[in-house]
């Protein structure tokens, strides 16, 4: 699976938290990180160019800040561009149909205040219905979004998660059954290995495969006597 | 009272809905006509001139086409420049409270798509929920949003009847009793007596003024004797 992330951030230099991310994702081959105010200093898009990066990817994320309860202007042009008729919708526009569609929305408000009551009125699902509209009207399936609520006051430990669930977003297949979630993982732990030159860090990430591994081989034993106890009643 | 209308299109001089309504303005003093990409062909907003304008007026109206269900990105970059933190929102920043805020919106699809089982999913009320929380935000009151479905398409009369409610969005109080509207009309028929240099539309003119305010006293003298008939039981 090939994930086109779509960043747009009018400063990007300037925001730590997007930096984190982004540099989380040097050894992600699969994920083509395009960020637009990047790739056109002067606004001016290459429609071909990116109607052609659509086709070749199967996942595409959106991640901006929320500024607005919308994306930074040069990611709606890029929308108003891109997403023509005869290409994304309409007749004959079927190129993004089946792919998967998300969003990753960096946001300065605490969680509490986006409900009635609070200063923000709606929820994030609520907010993101012209995005959920978008991937309707495109054929594409819709993800959960990654919203990721003041991340400069997080704790260490709770900035570590996030990053994995932001990696699992961009990288491990929608499908959340355990299983799934262990392959992945077990995928993960592989890269880190050959990544690693520490012989005791290798040594640390072949014990988690095994130890996964083998509980999975557990789980597939018992699963096996249940269908038999099942079966014979 | 003073409605600013706040016009964002990328190509207006294509629009013919655009300027359908926008040449019906001139002679509404009350109405200042600002089009972003007309003012900032370059792209950079004077942020000063344009929180001295919102100042100077009672009502804000953002008036768009709704592509991807929202507006051209250089609404939004004047939304994430503008309505700063200090200015419009946050501690001090409540130079739009109490203002009218509304929207509106020129869309091709037809009304009818704008729901469940239909083409775009979700009704006009969800898709501009961002706007309603920006009024809640800064502390605008929000009106009912006109939504021009398919312009090109209307019947001559349907797009006068549009052309009325267009005229109503900017300048009639959002008090929609009987006698506030009758008092508008009063006031539209009073300018259009003065502009007009044929004698036989003159005399219509206040034939029907006359009707209207002969009408309200009957209704007047009517709710007298209503109030005295409830008295006396």
């Amino acid at each position: 699976m090939k994930t086109l992330l779509i960043v747009s951030h009018p400063d990007i230099l300037e925001s730590s938290s997007q930096q984190y991310f982004l540099s989380s994702l040097k050894d992600f081959a699969e994920v083509t990180v395009h960020h637009l105010e990047e790739v056109y200093p002067d606004g001016k898009i290459d429609i071909k160019k990116e109607q052609e990066l659509l086709k070749t990817h199967d996942r595409i994320i959106f991640q901006f800040p929320f500024y607005w309860y919308s994306s930074p202007p040069m990611l709606k042009h890029w929308q108003d561009v891109v997403l023509e008729e005869g290409f994304a919708h309409g007749k004959r526009g079927n190129a993004l149909k089946g792919k998967e569609f998300g969003l990753v929305l960096m946001i300065g408000v605490s969680e509490k205040e986006y409900q009635a009551g609070g200063t923000e009125l709606f929820s994030i699902n609520e907010l993101t219905k012209p995005y959920q509209a978008m991937a309707h009207k495109t054929g594409m399936i819709y993800l959960k979004t990654l919203s990721i609520f003041q991340f400069a006051y997080m704790e260490e430990e709770e900035k570590m998660d996030t990053l994995i669930r932001y990696w699992q977003m961009l990288t491990m297949e929608s499908n959340t059954s355990l299983a799934s979630r262990e392959k992945w993982l077990i995928s993960q732990l592989k890269k880190a290995m050959q990544r690693t030159e520490d012989k005791k860090d290798a040594e640390i990430f072949q014990f988690a495969i095994d130890l996964i591994e083998e509980n999975r081989s557990s789980i597939d034993g018992l699963k096996i006597v249940l269908d038999q106890v099942r079966q014979s009643f």
